[in-house]
């Protein structure tokens, strides 16, 4: 297999709106992309795609050589992924299609190359039996745009060797993406099961005609959603205790999860929840106190909010 | 009652991380606040709290004549209200407080004054049974902090009056914020509902090992948490769908609503559901194309992202 740091060429499978993302990524990072999708105009797509991302890659700076010029769209998925040093299979989000896909792709990619799938959510254990090298398969899944949000979840199925999670997360960060590793399957990922959970609620609210949707994005744009950049869920509410941070917040909210603020059940907010709560806070906070944490969110929300309004050509 | 654009002094009851962080913001705001908080050293801690809000308040601008020392802590409740040309309740929550503090309140405001509860769920109808005139009381829910985070959700319980939810609305326009006005309560309302299904889900991965609370953070910081101040999570999928937008997005992941991607089961995505989210995302975007959008959303996240890091002093 090739070093991570080796890789040149990156073939494309599936070139969507995530797969298009991904290509701009590699283009921008300075790699040779080779791109194969059967749809019509799939070719066409993915060059709009990659042109409108361009002023952006190009504003975040470019790697060497780095040109929309090195994207080769192929007829024949053979030949798309034959020089590849990694392949990145977007295909649409149907089990039997990427069955069969990472089947197709496995049978004619060079011996030892990984291929990470961007599947929102079906573990690779699903996706890999009909592979006849399985071991080299990993679910590999990023945000969109792929091109800008950093994160990448990487996790392998039961026939995925281990050097191949491990060779798929350092390829990412070489690349310049922020990786979680995880160590066993779940559908849906970490990311995608937090934002589900927000997004279903969304769907019941308007399904029940509770909020429109213009409220819903609005109750996100210009409430929590501004913070969450910044801290993630937990340390935002590690600074809701005040001084006394997570511990003393699930000691006084705490009651609040028996109350019916979602149609998700939380869990029993146990001695061993809360404490593991509190000490995953504290890990994370690494020697800031609250004060510390309070000064840097405010600083960064405020800086958040006059980089949108900013983008927005000053328009709220 | 006063006129919203009259009121020249503000009572803040209940002065923890939320009650003094509305103190904060009416104090930048140009306002005489008047605080009562019956705990023993709330008095400092308030003072102490508005101190660490002041650098952030003064970067983005003090109204005329703004100045911490226009805060007054009172050791009774009715001095702190008596002068009051609105009153914010920010006690603990808990039921039993807020109906006897909500009826306290009441009993010595003046006349025609609206009262604002900071509750984070409860209906208003379950708080303002005890009240003498519980049609000026509403709930003017805020998110922390209150002095930076413009969301405020407002909404009356049955024995609010219209006048008061429209009355608090307006107020709270004034003095910056950005209001949802709901026509119904619902418990948690609108963001704490979408926040708090997010939260639970948290809490049920970290109770079954499944992530850590570094992960998670990690899983909103670098991914989904980085769109959330530029376009809510209806615009944010409106995207995801490509070129055909929130239609193709829901024909395309419609299918992974049965997917166990949270604890939360998805409603049923009737036609009317599709077709509402549909309108209301194109409503949202309000003759803005699906590319205008990418471009907005891509100026976007790179200008969060080097918001964040340079509010970090660098480091990631």
């Amino acid at each position: 297999m090739p070093e991570p740091a080796e890789v040149t060429t990156v073939a494309c499978v599936g070139a969507g709106v995530i797969g298009g993302g991904w290509a701009a990524h590699f283009l921008a990072r300075g790699y040779h992309v080779r791109a194969w999708d059967p749809a019509p105009g799939a070719g066409d797509r993915l060059r709009r795609l990659v042109d409108a991302a361009w002023p952006a890659l190009t504003e975040l700076g470019l790697a060497e050589g780095a040109s929309p010029d090195n994207l080769t769209v192929l007829p024949a998925l053979a030949d798309a992924v034959a020089d590849a040093g990694f392949v990145q299979e977007s295909a649409p989000e149907n089990l039997a299609v990427k069955r069969a896909l990472l089947a197709d792709i496995d049978a004619v990619a060079p011996p030892g190359v990984v291929v990470a799938s961007s599947t929102s959510g079906f573990p690779m254990s699903d996706m890999q039996v009909d592979a006849a090298r399985p071991g080299r398969l990993v679910v590999g899944h990023p945000f969109n745009p792929p091109y800008l949000i950093p994160l990448v979840e990487v996790v392998g199925g039961d026939k995925t060797e281990q050097w191949a999670v491990d060779w798929a997360s350092t390829f990412y960060r070489h690349v310049g993406k922020s990786v979680i590793t995880m160590d066993r399957e779940l559908p849906g990922f970490i990311a995608n099961r937090l934002q589900e959970a927000l997004w279903r609620e969304a769907l019941h609210m308007v399904a029940a005609g509770e909020a429109t949707v213009e409220q819903i994005d609005t109750a996100i744009t210009e409430g929590p959603g501004l913070r969450w950049p910044v801290h993630g869920p937990c340390l935002t509410f590690h600074l809701a205790g005040g001084e006394g941070g997570m511990a003393h917040m699930l000691d006084h909210f705490g009651p609040s999860l028996k109350a019916p603020w979602t149609r998700l059940d939380a869990p029993e907010l146990t001695r061993e929840l809360r404490d593991g709560m509190v000490s995953g806070c504290e890990s994370e906070a690494d020697g800031r106190s609250i004060a510390e944490l309070v000064a840097e969110r405010d600083r960064a929300i405020i800086a958040v909010q006059r980089a949108v309004h900013a983008s927005r050509g000053g328009q709220r």
